[in-house]
C-alpha cells in the first residue's frame, strides 16, 4: 500500500502557511499534490474553504486565490484553510468530471483510500481537512446552461438544529437567493459527508462557470458578508447589487413537483425571469420543435403559484431535461 | 446516384409558401428535408436568411422563426427565402459540428454532391439556395466562452466594389460592432462561396449561444433595422440599446498581431471591457496557474493601442489559444 494521504506543512503554524494535501498514487495515476494554504490567526471559527470540485467552475478558484491575497491582512482571529482547486486534473480539462476516471467529485465522497483517483481526493479530503473545521464552503458555479440567481444553497439536513444553523450561515452570504433544495440526487455529495460530521456546510453557486466580472464581484462581497458574520474579519455586510436590485430571498424547492421537465425535443426559449413571481398558468418558456416546417410550438406554463429560481438559458433540449426549478419561500 | 437536391415547393409563387429543401441520401445517411420558407412579395431585393450552421449557436433559428411569424404582414416587396436550420442534425446534438461525419458546414462550402452529409447540405444549399439571392444574412452566435459584442462581421473581399457593398449592408444592422475579421481560417466558408457568386454576405454574430432575452432582443432590432435598410420593410431603423449604451463602431482586425494567446497554462480571468479602448501596456486580464501553491499569476497585457473587441470569458487555457482579439477603427 502507498502512503496514506499527507500534509507537506504544518496548517497549526500561526500566521499563512502554505503547502499541499498528497493524495496517494493508486493503479490509475501518481500521486497529487493539491495547493493548500492556512491563514491561522488562533482561536475562533475554524473554517474550510475548497473551490475547483468541478473542473468546469472557475470563479471559485478565483475566488479563493483573491482571498488568499486580501485575507492576510484582514483577517482577525480563527482559522482558514484554502483549497483552491479540490480537482486538478478535471480543472485542466476543463470538464465536470475527473477525466482519468470520469467520476464526478461530489458523487464520491468520504471516497476510498484504495479507489480510483477521484475517490482518493475525496478521502483525502474527508478525512484530513474535513475534521480540521467547524464550517466549510464549497465554491460552485451554477453553469452556463442555466440562469440561476448567486445563491447559497443547502440540502435539507435531519438534524433540525444543523439545519437552523446551516441556513443563518447561507443567509450570511447575503446573495440574491438562499435555496433549501430538495435534490434528487445527494448520495456521496460532499455536503452529505460535512452533515455527517455534524459541520456547518455551504455550497455557493454562482456565476456561469466562465468568469465574468459582475459575478465575480459578487462573489467575492457574498465570501466577505460571511466571513463578516463568523467574526474573522470586521466590516459591514451588504447586499450586492445584482441586476439593480439589492436584496436577499429563503426559498425552498420541492421533488418533483417545482421541477418542469421538457415534453418534447426543440429549441427551448426561455419567457420568465430568474426570482420572477408566476402565477399558475404563466408563461415560463416556449418550446420549439424546428424539425418540420409544420411543427407548432409549445407554451411551457407554470403549474401552480411560484418564485421561478432559475430556467434554462435556452438550447436545444430532449424529451424529460429540466426547463425550469421552481420555489417558495421557505416556510420556518 | 441518388436524386439531385430539389426543394419541394415553388419558391416563385407569391405570398407565403413553405416546404423543404431535400439534401440527397448518402453512403452514411438517409435524405435530409430542411424546412424553408418563401416570403415572396413581388419585385425588389431577393434575400436568403440561414440559422443553424453551427449546432449550438440557436439564436438564429429563433430569430429566423420569428421572422416567419412578423414579416408576412410587414413586407412590402422583394422575395425572402428563410431555412432556420441549415444543420438539423447539429442542432439536434446541440454540437457546432455534424456529429454523423464531424465536419463543421461552414468550411465545407461549396460542398460535394458525392461527398459526406456536411458537404451534401453544403451543395444542396450553394446550388439551389444561393443563385436565388442577391444578399444572405448568415445568423450566428459567438458562443458562451467569449464576451464579444452584437456585431455583424465580413472577412477581407478581393472585389473592392463588393466589400464596400457589404461592409454598408453590415453597418445597416446597426449593432455596436462591425467587424472586418482578416480570419485565419476562411477556406470553405459559407461567406466565401457567396462572395464569389458576387453576392452581398453578412454574418451575424450574437448571443452565447445559450438564449437570453436581451440578445435576442438585439438580434431582432438587428435583423429589422437590416431589412428596412433594404426596404423590404417600412420603419426607422435605431441602434439598439446594449449595455445601456446605443452606437455602434466599424473595426478592423488584422492578423496576427491583434490575436492576443495564452503564454502558458492556467485559468483565465478577464480584466478589460469590451469594446473598451487600451493603450499600450493595459491589463488585458490575469492567468493563474493553479497548479502550486507557489506559482505567480502573470499580467497579459495589450501590445499597442486598440480597441476590444472580445475577450475570452475566462476559463481554463492552454498554451496558445486566443485570450483577445484585438482592433482598431476601419481605414476607408
Amino acid at each position: 500500500m502507498s502512503n496514506p494521504p499527507h500534509l507537506t506543512f504544518d496548517p497549526d503554524k500561526p500566521g499563512t502557511s502554505k503547502g499541499h494535501l498528497v493524495v496517494p498514487k493508486g493503479a490509475d495515476c501518481e500521486a497529487l499534490s493539491l495547493p493548500v494554504f492556512s491563514l491561522n490567526k488562533g482561536d475562533g471559527p475554524r473554517l474550510l474553504i475548497t473551490g475547483g470540485c468541478h473542473g468546469n467552475e472557475l470563479e471559485g478558484p478565483l475566488v479563493a486565490q483573491r482571498l488568499i491575497a486580501w485575507l492576510p491582512e484582514a483577517q482577525i482571529c480563527g482559522r482558514i484553510i484554502i483549497v483552491p482547486v479540490l480537482n486538478p486534473p478535471a480543472v485542466q480539462a476543463f470538464s465536470r468530471n475527473t477525466p482519468i476516471d470520469g467520476l464526478n467529485l461530489n458523487r464520491v465522497f468520504p471516497g476510498r483510500a484504495e479507489g480510483s483517483l477521484t475517490e482518493r481526493i475525496a478521502d483525502a479530503v474527508s478525512r484530513l481537512l474535513l475534521p480540521m473545521a467547524d464550517t466549510v464552503f464549497d465554491l460552485h458555479s451554477f453553469g452556463p446552461i442555466w440562469d440561476f440567481p448567486p445563491s447559497t444553497t443547502t440540502h435539507p439536513i435531519a438534524d433540525p438544529a444543523l439545519m437552523i444553523k446551516t441556513i443563518r450561515m447561507a443567509e450570511a452570504f447575503k446573495l440574491p437567493m438562499t435555496l433549501v433544495w430538495d435534490h434528487p440526487d445527494t448520495p456521496g455529495m460532499f455536503d452529505i459527508s460535512a452533515h455527517n460530521q455534524g459541520k456547518v456546510f455551504v455550497c455557493v453557486e454562482l456565476g456561469g462557470g466562465i468568469i465574468g466580472d459582475e459575478a465575480l464581484a459578487i462573489y467575492d462581497a457574498g465570501v466577505r458578508n460571511a466571513l463578516i458574520s463568523l467574526g474573522v474579519v470586521e466590516g459591514k455586510a451588504e447586499y450586492p447589487t445584482f441586476r439593480r436590485r439589492r436584496s436577499g430571498q429563503t426559498l425552498h424547492t420541492r421533488r418533483p413537483a417545482d421541477e418542469l421537465k421538457s415534453p418534447l425535443p426543440g429549441i427551448f426559449e426561455p419567457r420568465c425571469s430568474m426570482l420572477g413571481e408566476v402565477k399558475q398558468g404563466d408563461l415560463i418558456g416556449i418550446l420549439h420543435p424546428m424539425d418540420s416546417s409544420s411543427a407548432n410550438s409549445s407554451d411551457i406554463r407554470s403549474p401552480g403559484p411560484s418564485i421561478v429560481c432559475g430556467v434554462r438559458s435556452g438550447g436545444y433540449v430532449e424529451v424529460g431535461e429540466w426547463l425550469a426549478l421552481l420555489a417558495r419561500p421557505l416556510n420556518r
